[in-house]
């Protein structure tokens, strides 16, 4: 039986699909396997520090999994800037938790893709709440103040 | 007289010095020069929205150094992708106002640069504040609902 780390990803596009599918089905190994094994990736979540290298990757997706939101993600406003062995996609996250009504959070999220042996790799996601679901936030929660 | 435009950058590391020395510098035409011209640039300042082609992203340069401050700005943490007509660079910027014990404020970027017939130019620059600095600058802040 095939392992899915053995799963080919003919195209950046491909990769990025597969990213969001398992984002959204919260699969540890299917977002692994979207990813490039090398020491020299990089992962930003929103309002996260910057991750260099698999495991730190890694390790991020087991704690954002383990909270156990299995969260809807849209992406649209695709940009694309494609090379032979490298690829930058800059989308627009519309992230919501499951539920007709849910609120939907919009993130800008760039998203680099590397040719590998293995196919299309993500090497780099980069993800930032936009300022305009930011500021509906604080307007939604009390100051930080509060919490302290 | 060899016009400021017509100045071509043989690296990505060129094109991107060039774009901090212009930021520092506050030199609208230089910046301008840094960014590759066409309708599918973007640009995310932080806490800004996503800018997209030349002349929205040079509006919002205008309106950034219309503000007057030089800031210093000094790049670390360099990770690259580099192809052959395309790469990405990922830094963490420390921007400071001028002045000796100026608080430094750490902010992550992604720079996207295309080789063009000009040379390599930027194509993408999303950037957004650290976590750690939002909640600092929020420690120092009032909290946003007195602003209301």
């Amino acid at each position: 039986m095939p392992r899915a780390r053995a799963k080919l990803f003919p195209t950046p596009d491909d990769a990025e699909t597969a990213f969001y599918d398992a984002f959204e089905r919260a699969d540890l190994a299917a977002m692994m396997a979207v990813w490039a094994e090398a020491d020299d990736v990089v992962c930003i979540h929103p309002q996260g520090p910057r991750l260099v290298g698999f495991e730190a990757v890694r390790e991020s997706w087991v704690q954002i999994f383990a909270g156990g939101a299995q969260l809807r993600v849209r992406t649209t406003e695709h940009r694309s800037f494609d090379g032979q062995s490298l690829a930058v996609h800059n989308v627009v996250e519309l992230v919501a938790p499951p539920g007709e009504n849910a609120p939907v959070t919009s993130i800008f999220a760039t998203n680099v893709f590397v040719l590998t042996e293995g196919g299309w790799r993500m090497a780099m996601h980069h993800a930032n709440v936009s300022a305009e679901a930011q500021a509906q936030a604080r307007e939604e929660a009390p100051p930080p103040h509060t919490l302290h």
